[in-house]
């Protein structure tokens, strides 16, 4: 559940959000989006969390492939599906990961 | 509870975990270091969430003050005990955030 991504350097998006108390939908979007964004090139991995906010965390290549990815057809409809009907508010932050350390017990 | 953060460039620690099936004290742990990371220099803001894994992003102004944090005494201690007691596993990521975007319904 937690994504083995490749060495740094390599590129985060942190989307964090708040829903509308109604958001009819949404989950299925989540869902299909999460595969979608598998299938693209440069992709390394997603991490996602929803208690009182989500936030989910996807992992690319390079910028390029963010890009792509953001304006990838079935992508521009949900984002446009989540400004309109389903979040209250967002927040995206596009972040070079540096450094990573995993811990695992054995 | 999305926080504010300055236009960037800024840092951001992207820690995601999965608790072992028995963790008692994490929960008061937790809390208490979100208060704590929150008093330290060039902290910028923090969002968690937790279902299934749990993702805590916390914002900083730069390295040397994740490092600083990194080092306060009670956080240490609360990594020690992390290792030993509370996670099964987790993954540590240390990022430059570049860009920034946000949304809110009026």
């Amino acid at each position: 559940m937690i994504p083995n991504t490749p060495e740094p350097p390599y590129y985060a998006v942190i989307f964090t959000s708040i829903l509308k108390k109604d958001h009819p939908g949404y989950e299925e979007m989540a869902i299909r989006m999460e595969e979608l964004a598998t299938q693209q090139p440069c992709y390394l991995g997603i991490e996602s969390a929803r208690s009182g906010i989500g936030i989910s965390v996807s992992y690319w290549k390079d910028l390029e492939s963010i890009s792509n990815w953001k304006n990838q057809s079935e992508h521009l409809l949900a984002q446009e599906l989540g400004k309109t009907k389903w979040y209250k508010s967002y927040s995206l932050r596009i972040s070079k990961v540096e450094r990573h350390y995993t811990f695992e017990t054995n």
